[in-house]
């Protein structure tokens, strides 16, 4: 993770939440005052975010705060017990709580969930990665936390790689077009990848010699169906299974001989994992 | 909505997906080339965000771009039917669908969820409110939605209403002096609400006369002991319930004399609304 | 005050004034060559800002300042003696030294202006509060000017109060009507202020259950007679007054019986107090 | 005036009033409400800034404003005369009244304060100049100001002139020092100003050659003799009186044969001129 | 050519070079006044960046200009012939003029060195690639300049390829390791090139499997060397030559069989071509 | 050089450079690993730029980087000897290495060829100046790097210094009426320096009492008879030659009997002079 990508949104989420000031604290709490706190798991998952909690505080305190005890990132969580131990002065506790808390709980909840489908999926010697149906803005971290639960990373953004979808073969009157003109256009170190949605599109795109297929909302006879044809043909085609797939059936697509699955779900329905965060008695 | 507060949210990520440029659709899609296509609702639900969206095109299109039926915010979603039509060029389409759909479905998730409370909590006269348990940057955003479903918003941040909690007891030692000091520093203007865990909490924020107390994680039966201390003694204190209310609870609690019950599942638990967005033969 | 949120202010301000860089300064001072300066006082008053201070020569020298001798804010100055030393690279002195003495002065002006008010309207326990007449792009800094001579602060911005003015009266067609949009639409944790012109307006604002009612340019006697008008009906609402207070008639409206009186030219009238650096021979 | 420059300012200072929005007009105001509106000033002085009141209610309205009678800068403002007329939604209208007249109060402020001492200087043939003691961060749009009232500007910062000073000549240790040192580091476009706090500097100053020279703080008959000395040997050196110059003693110094004299008190001391706002009733 | 992705570079490039203003030109043009100017070019070349000179006098203009000749990237410039005729006020000219030839004339460079590039190597089916050797901060305007002269662009930044260099393997201890490291940790959407300074490294890659592989400053006969080594086991993977190559050299390189063909001097070489603004005549 | 005003040209170049992440670096080096490089220059020339480079790498390290020796600017370069060496993590030396070299390569072949026209020119006492026709938004760093190369910096922008130019007398009629304009709109503190581009402008120019004369592209002989006639009748006037001067005849110029000589190809034909980096072996 690096910070110097993240700060920014960091100090945009305190701004967004302190506005022109925490007036209860302020009015409260002396600024002279220290305080110890602790963040504490209320359910079980997987951490992830701890160095984004603690740049929070670093940032509500002017870089002058101790963490004295914390779990890492990966790390298991137990309902109960302490995330991260810190102390600073108690109005820059007060003034980042909630913010660290929505980080952790957000990206800990993706990798909690993203945790679960690898679970499923890795007997099966197959990868779970991510889409790019994340939270506006906060791509490059719930992409973090899907790594920290062990999902890999599909491409990051529309420039990170090539995919071509349904809409662009409309556009283009047919696959084959599409591919040629990527061909002509981009130099040969990217892969093509292509979206079918049934077996004749799989069929097509192995012929024109594309490095990767992602079947799209098949049902599992015929995602067999679809790897059985590519495997005949082109050994080394990247295969991908995506959409429709939950914790219910990934398994079983796991099974069915495809290299990696991509879960919208991983970031798009993760809920939230709760913390909360204790002042303690002097 | 006021949209120059939010034209910054989405001009960064379309910045986030688009990147240095859409490499698949630069390719495929000749930069004259027109379209028209579709967004499609695939489950049931309230619409929130449909400004956003066009938004999005806006900004993708440089202006240029024509929405031909559209729903409004707070509309019934139904699967399968159209939520916006559009008619652009082909290239503002392929950049803007992903993002667009992102805050689609985040924002009608949020509206949706917040409906199903409402429902629920209206018959008994009583409010339902978000928190500050939002996503990070997207509060605005997600606030709103919260009132698209017929919620209300909560204060908005740290400088928008006080709320004396837990921990600023324990760092002033006592409640009566963490209202004192508010009294002393902050005009009368601010209502003061106080979190109180138990009927002892209770009792005193009644005592000290403070103008609304939160209910904090209590039980049922905790609920209905607080509200018959607090009105026997105040009728004008603002009575909140909050923390750990969920669909199958919030009737009972509505049930109980509360006048508003927060709810932070409305924006840190709630799914995404599944739509999609088709490029129409021409 | 939270530096967080003023550095960028002054950074800003920098860039205002150097520009591209202090050309007078480059070219005379070696940037190896260590300064003493001292900041001194021309007139008495009360100095705000020396934070603010502070951190432009912590900017213009990369953090590499060491301040020597300084009063604090609040405290009165006396003119010709000595408000802040400090050592540090002589370019950094230099390019520091207007824009620290333009906030200097400025804010120690409106400290100044306001404890005049405050020490003529306390004695009859009235508070004296600012408005939202400052400085474009200042208000964070002169609000906390305000507090520092000893006022309260009114509502930071047009989200942080409800004050329904004349305007919005004209709009809806009644108060009555505007009253009962707020209730509506904002949930009760927001006290309702209402402008009022004349008694009938007050009198309907009584009515009507409000919070609390600002007199707006009435003269004294009618004050006076706003002030029973409230009182014998409710005791608890805050009477502010606003409009015309100067120096002179201060003290005569605080024996009014108004809880608070807000005045615009703490903000908009304040004389900048006259301050200057001075290097001090090695 | 190029509002490209100043458009930032403008939306930087909606966004410090509105917040996360005016709370109070949007529950009352319909969205789909027209309103027109009338600016009113209260005083008599010099319009400054027109075209920045104007550009508020573009930016609140989203371009979509009609402005129906208005004066220009430089015009004479009167008393309850109106100064603009214009109509867009009446939240438009709400949401940018304050920023507005903040500005245009001002920038009033400092032209009309500008053009009382250009008035007495004019008639002896002297400029009227500002100084860098100007507001943070709204240097550029008081200097307009300066101008609009009739006077010239002085350097716009530190980077736009060469002003020789006390405390750049201890650095040096001698002002012959500090000269020679800028003439071999800048090419001889620049012209070289001097500050002169007695006679004795203003001789060293015209005998090394400089194009100006300011006195500085110097009595009435120190200016004149100065004058005389520096006449006598350089008839083109611009001669600048600066500091303790007042509306009282303005005329006085215009006559004593200086060429410039510059004035703080123009931005760090001139009062707001006071407008306000009112809906007119349909 | 995005030009929300650009506007914000020649914003800034506006704002470095006007500054506070434009003082001679504000001086001297009526702002009322019209003007009609020619862009002129006064070398042979290719024309690159037309949409970013004509942005330019969109941005000084405030949209208000009128374009009536112009030739279109990709066209041939002749010495003494315009490029581009437009319409709008003076100043709008004036201010816009040495920033809109800036960027023609850095484009037009970069377009008209990489064309002659190209000419040398697209006889033997040879592309011509950039680097990221580019000016900082605009490297999206010089890789549309290649594109523009008729080369291909390499990957955009570290995030948009995976290169393994010298000085990764040197880090991991072997290029096995660093292969290994990789293929773990991204996902098979990736090639994988490697940098190879001599027929020991290229062997090693083409025994790893990779992609691609890069020839980096070998000379022409190893160059064929290796050409004949990757070829005899692996007739897909990419062959890369780059290092060294000039216009004296490239079609020598261009003839051994390579693939691709990378240069730097593209972006670090290239001179820019000299064109002048012209105000007609009214 | 102000490292505060280049701060955030660096961090965009990273930004640009690294976008969202390193992938080859970061799959490959471990976050805990540190390594120490060195960059090398391979020809000859005049560093400028270290600062820059050095703050590359305290930005890629989070400050945590230590320089082990370094030239400084102005330092003649080796082809094969070290220009820096650096210990630091492998990671921050990879993520600044290529943004660091563009820096260092744009600025000390900027600063090399300005030193070339120097020792050319200053044997005859004539100072060599920048023009404007710089890399857009790098203007503060290739004019620091002219006078690195010992060359002086002529007007930073349109708002230092005023030029009138053939554009400007076409806007106006004629030089008398731009030259009368700009003494009524601009106090006397601003040299004014008039484009000239034949002997009929000079006397003009001369006549109307202007500071400094620009002889622009005008051959040797021309050049010398301006010199001639405007020594005759003001001594005083600055003459500038420009255009068209190079290499080989800037000798010739210098000695006609000019001041200065302003060469725009010291910013826009320079080229970047070659360096690498290398990581060191353990």
């Amino acid at each position: 993770m690096d910070l110097s990508l993240i700060r920014p949104i960091i100090q945009s989420a305190l701004r967004e939440d302190i506005g022109r000031g925490d007036i209860t604290s302020q009015a409260i709490a002396p600024s002279s005052l220290t305080g110890k706190a602790c963040i504490i798991a209320e359910e079980e998952g997987i951490l992830a975010g701890i160095e984004v909690a603690k740049e929070v505080f670093r940032l509500t305190s002017g870089e002058k705060v101790e963490f004295m005890s914390e779990l890492k990132d990966k790390d298991s969580l137990t309902g109960g017990l302490p995330v991260l131990i810190l102390q600073t002065s108690a109005l820059a506790i007060l003034k980042g709580e909630r913010v660290a808390l929505n980080f952790l709980g957000r990206l800990s909840g993706i990798a909690t969930l993203t945790r679960e489908y690898v679970d499923l999926a890795s007997p099966f010697g197959v990868k779970i990665l991510d889409t790019r149906k994340t939270t506006p803005n906060l791509r490059v971290l719930e992409k973090y936390a899907v790594k920290t639960g062990g999902g890999l990373n599909h491409r990051f953004g529309l420039d990170s790689g090539i995919l071509i979808k349904d809409n662009h073969i409309r556009i283009c009157g047919s696959l084959k077009k599409a591919v040629e003109r990527i061909r002509q256009a981009i130099p040969p170190f990217w892969k093509i990848e292509v979206e079918a949605d049934g077996l004749s599109e799989v069929k097509e795109a192995v012929e024109l010699g594309v490095e990767a297929i992602m079947l799209d909302n098949m049902g599992l006879k015929e995602i067999k169906k679809a790897v059985d044809l590519i495997r005949q043909q082109a050994k080394e085609i990247i295969i991908e299974a995506s959409g429709g797939i939950n914790l219910e059936n990934v398994a079983e697509v796991a099974k069915s001989g495809v290299d990696l699955i991509s879960v919208g779900s991983l970031t798009k329905a993760a809920k939230n994992l709760n913390m909360h965060l204790e002042i303690m008695k002097p």
